[in-house]
């Protein structure tokens, strides 16, 4: 699965987040493509040829950028109103993007638990983002909840190192929304990991802990088809 | 009271939409300012402290735009991104806009209809406008309905008559969205227009309309007395 991230920061350079979500993105994760919109077009215009091919190849596509006035930033509103063009994006005009997916990952400066009816910002990031699900129901892509990094710089390194994963699943796993999906995902990082490993001692101890996983996640397969019985009356 | 209309329109030249609202803008109608952003701006270089000043003398603040992926074309929000900073817009640092009115004009090319859940856009002009309702929110100001033109293009000439009305009264009147307040502001424009009618009996003929117009206004609001008086059970 190949990973495209649109990303827009006017001040990408001075932006500690976004160093940080370059880093999980780009270590470890192979067929992700870290894309910064105002290092490639300080000047506003865009090579729509590039972007559209981008765009093709990609099976996932994500919107990164802080929140500016409820949004995204205007350079990446200028990257939609050229790259996105009808015949190219339309479902129903044949656009090449169905079946693809859409996120989008928004950084917040202002506490998420603000963006609520009666909150400071009185409106919730689900609605602020629907013009960008809009966009995806166009084009007949699958919309993924947007993933918000909220206050990245009050974070404690547990924090941080609990979003470095949750966002690496939401860019890379094939299925980021499921729990089984999730765990799979998980087991198979791993798997990856304990490959590298060159002292056997470790990386036996690794994939023990990796079996452990995996047979807990039998366990609790075999529990639940269980209760499913037990609920239908067919307990015997 | 001043109306600044800040459009956004990357083919502005070739609207014709836009040239109909220009002239319902700027024809008999005091202390509007018509001021486009791709007329100004077409290197997307925006002039803050003008911006800013033209801001502070308006009470009632347009954006008009074509929706373009469900938003604004992407000049109006380099626009938001840069005017709209901090210290001169959040209400609770005393940003200056606070008490004036922000109204969203939007010309759509796809009919009105087709904006609802289960429809071919999926979502509402009132969802879709949420993140400029958050901005009149965050700077103290009163957000009004925003005004849509359906389908200028497909518009009979009585559509379009009473489009020039409802744009103008959206745009100049006071109390855009009250009843009363449409009435009065129409009665308003009649007199004006009857004091530059040179001929004597057309002049007067078009004020013993509005004096019936005012009398019919005086026996409604008699009339609405009665019923609530009836109401109260004081019928005597």
């Amino acid at each position: 699965m190949k990973t495209l991230i649109v990303i827009a920061h006017p001040e990408i350079k001075d932006s500690s987040t976004q160093a940080f979500l370059k880093r999980a993105a780009t270590r470890n994760l192979s067929n992700v493509k870290w894309h910064c919109l105002d290092l490639e077009y300080p000047d506003f215009q865009i090579d729509v040829d590039t972007e559209q091919r981008e765009l093709m190849q990609a099976d996932r596509i994500i919107f990164q950028f802080p929140l500016y006035w409820y949004s995204s930033p205007a350079l990446l509103k200028k990257w939609e109103d050229d790259v996105l063009t009808r015949n190219f994006t339309y479902q129903d005009q044949d656009g090449v993007l169905a079946g693809k997916q859409l996120g989008i990952v928004v950084t917040l400066g202002t506490a998420l638990k603000n963006y609520t009816a009666g909150g400071s910002e009185g409106f919730t990031i689900s609605e602020l983002t629907k013009p960008f699900q809009a966009v995806a129901k166009q084009a007949g892509m699958e919309f993924l909840p947007p993933f918000v990094v909220d206050q990245f710089s009050y974070m404690t390194p547990e924090q941080k190192a609990r979003l470095l994963t949750d966002y690496q699943n939401y860019i890379n796993n094939p299925h980021p929304l499921s729990f089984d999906g999730q765990q799979a995902w998980l087991v198979q990082r791993l798997r990856d990991k304990a490959q590298r490993i060159e002292d056997d001692q470790q990386r036996t101890l690794l994939e023990l802990t990796i079996d452990q996983i995996e047979n807990n996640q039998t366990e609790l397969s075999s529990l639940k088809d269980q209760i499913e019985m037990i609920k239908r009356g067919d307990n015997g």
